[in-house]
């Protein structure tokens, strides 16, 4: 018997059907014997009902009075869930944030949850009852409603899992696991049975977006298992785990992720003395702009060039900004580009295995891929190319490391 | 400077446009000095779209899931107000019924409070914050979320009003005040500057459906003054208190209140023996049908006929019932006719006036209104008519008790 809990997004629970779906999924496994905690956002649609309300009357609207009106989405499901089950002759109780309760900081609208009391929820499941519990929302010590922010649900589920020592939280999504790369880019992706925390956090900030980076974290840092499956359809999905043994045996890069929202900005003919980077970052990160890869060359002549990217909405604001540093400091030229793309080789296997990077730089040589920028973390390689070549380089990269599927009969 | 409940009904706040003109009117009141606590009811629609989606899962929605899921109606209200205030530099604060807390007993869908916390409130008011309150919703001792039934609303206002002491419990409403009677029949009828709560209690029983009659109880019962007005017009409104006194030098008669749901049944011919207004009420009441006036003539030849009335939903089944006791005790015949209105005239004024009766009887002979059945209580006299004498009576009562508007001037 084993203690899952389970979290259904807002597209899973979207129409009453899809709900009376996951009660039919919830009740297989509640009759298989394990003890089962859901965990549910607001139907599609609905929080961006809510907030639209909201800004009619206040076009910033107060966060505490956001959280006390956005957090009856995440209500009503647990309600209509609950139902669900009741119909279906499973025992069953629903609790809000609040109930639960699910303690969190005060921060409205993004708070942290501190701490969680699962007397309740153990007590019911002792009972053979499923829990349903309101994903996204808390109460903080005052007793005011809070709710965690955008894609909360999945903390709650991963916060629920670690409090109550659950043996597996799953996450039921629209795709059916964690593919080595996007299938729609190379046809031959493959699911992977299992991926590490730390793969799947590069996959995730990369662009693969199956789940919330915070709820990643929090599931690594507590080591609670974390699987991701289809809400309808069946299959063992994809296991998240801590687990770096079993995953040696599998191949050492696991997937090949990638991101087209990046601009990169370059100065160039900058007077290499120190503090530069600083004067030349300052300006960009005081105008709440994010950085992500930075390089800077070896100097020659006394000067240097220096180069990173950020979001490409943030392009035009950077590139001004650093136009302006430029001269001030008295460097040659400050210059973008927009049509790059970055592409990552992600998997644990390289920390133990030389010549990974090389062998990266090797597969796009031989497509004539240029590289621009570089760059490294123990278990993941970036480079940024121009923006054309980019599927042209995840499947070279996908074949060469060995992760296309295996060819299928004609069908 | 006075202590204010103002309650707010799903229509004043239907859309985002009527709950900034609730704002508005909020802040003037707020700004004359007073302390405010609003109260309001979910957006006219909502309840019935949520409770229109349970029903959907289930045919008979689990009572405590529905409390859960049709909560939250008020709860989005709440937010919404709150923030139209903020936006109109009032300080303001939104509570559930269970962050109040409203403590009530655990009968879902038709909970009774059982106490309030006015605690955190009275802190809020202290600092010059209005406080809105969630209608209609409370939580019992476990901390399950409960609904007062239809109408609550107006019972937490008058709750809130009752424990906090306030001056005064303003119920804003689609009319702008308690009418002599309907100025639908009547265009004469004059709104009420004052009206007791027991006259009040009997013009809501017989159709004056301004008010829920559980919160004029309540009102009564705990002496707060409760004043209807109309959400989006200006004007005083009426008011309703224990005050005799003042009503006394009002006419003897406040209003007339009618009442076309009922059905008239009569046994004819039943054998005059002890009990046997038991023999035929009881096999009625045991069918959980409600039983309004009851008349039972002198016997003469040892017999009598027993008439009463039940509500038109129920002559059906009453009917059936009867003419099945009609043969058990030898009764002669057991009739009914639907075809039938009630109409009242009331007035704690007719405590200390003789005649009131004959009056009244007197202006409907003059009619040449034959009166089938008559009723009367302290503050009451009911009579059964034909239906189709219904407005004639009304009008020529309305005139005899001088409760006519004063001509106006041609407009």
């Amino acid at each position: 018997m084993a203690l899952i809990v389970q979290k259904f997004g807002g597209t899973s629970v979207g129409t009453v059907e899809r709900i009376e779906q996951v009660a039919d999924k919830v009740k297989r496994f509640h009759e298989a014997g394990d003890q089962i905690v859901v965990v549910v956002s607001a139907m599609s649609g609905e929080t961006n009902r809510l907030i639209g309300l909201a800004k009619q009357i206040m076009e910033q609207p107060d966060p505490r009075e956001l959280d006390v009106m956005v957090s009856t989405g995440e209500q009503v499901t647990i309600g209509l869930l609950t139902m669900a089950l009741l119909k279906r002759g499973v025992q069953a109780v629903s609790y809000t944030g609040s109930q639960v309760r699910i303690l969190t900081d005060s921060a409205h609208t993004k708070a942290r949850i501190q701490q969680i009391d699962d007397a309740r929820i153990r007590a019911d499941l002792k009972a053979r009852k499923v829990v349903v519990v309101a994903g996204f929302q808390g109460v903080d010590e005052q007793g005011n409603i809070t709710t965690l922010g955008r894609g909360g649900s999945d903390t709650t589920g991963v916060a629920l899992a670690a409090a109550l020592k659950a043996d597996e939280c799953q996450i039921y999504t629209d795709v059916d696991g964690v593919y080595t790369t996007d299938p729609r880019v190379v046809p031959q992706a493959q699911r992977l049975d299992k991926i590490t925390f730390e793969e799947m956090l590069e996959m995730a900030s990369l662009g693969s977006k199956v789940l919330q980076i915070r709820s990643v974290e929090f599931a690594g840092k507590y080591n609670v298992p974390l699987r991701v499956l289809h809400s309808f359809q069946e299959g063992p999905g994809t296991l998240i785990t801590l687990d770096e043994e079993e995953s040696m045996e599998q191949p050492i890069i696991s997937g090949i992720a990638f991101n087209r929202d990046e601009a990169k900005l370059t100065i160039r003919g900058v007077p290499d003395t120190p503090g530069v980077a600083f004067k030349i970052l300052g300006p960009i990160s005081a105008a709440n702009i994010e950085v992500d890869m930075i390089v800077q060359n070896v100097a020659h002549d006394n000067t240097t060039d220096f180069t990173f990217t950020v979001h490409r909405n943030d392009y035009q604001a950077a590139l001004e900004i650093l136009k302006r540093t430029g001269v001030e400091i008295g460097a040659r030229e400050s210059v973008g580009d927009t049509k790059i793309a970055k592409v990552s080789i992600v998997g644990v296997g390289m920390r133990s295995h030389a010549g990974v990077a090389s062998q990266m730089f090797e597969a796009l040589a031989k497509e004539s891929i240029n590289i621009q920028m570089i760059s490294t973390s123990e278990i993941k390689v970036s480079v940024v190319i121009e923006e054309k070549y980019l599927e042209l380089a995840v499947r070279a990269l996908h074949t060469a490391f060995e992760l296309d599927a295996p060819a299928r009969g004609a069908e």
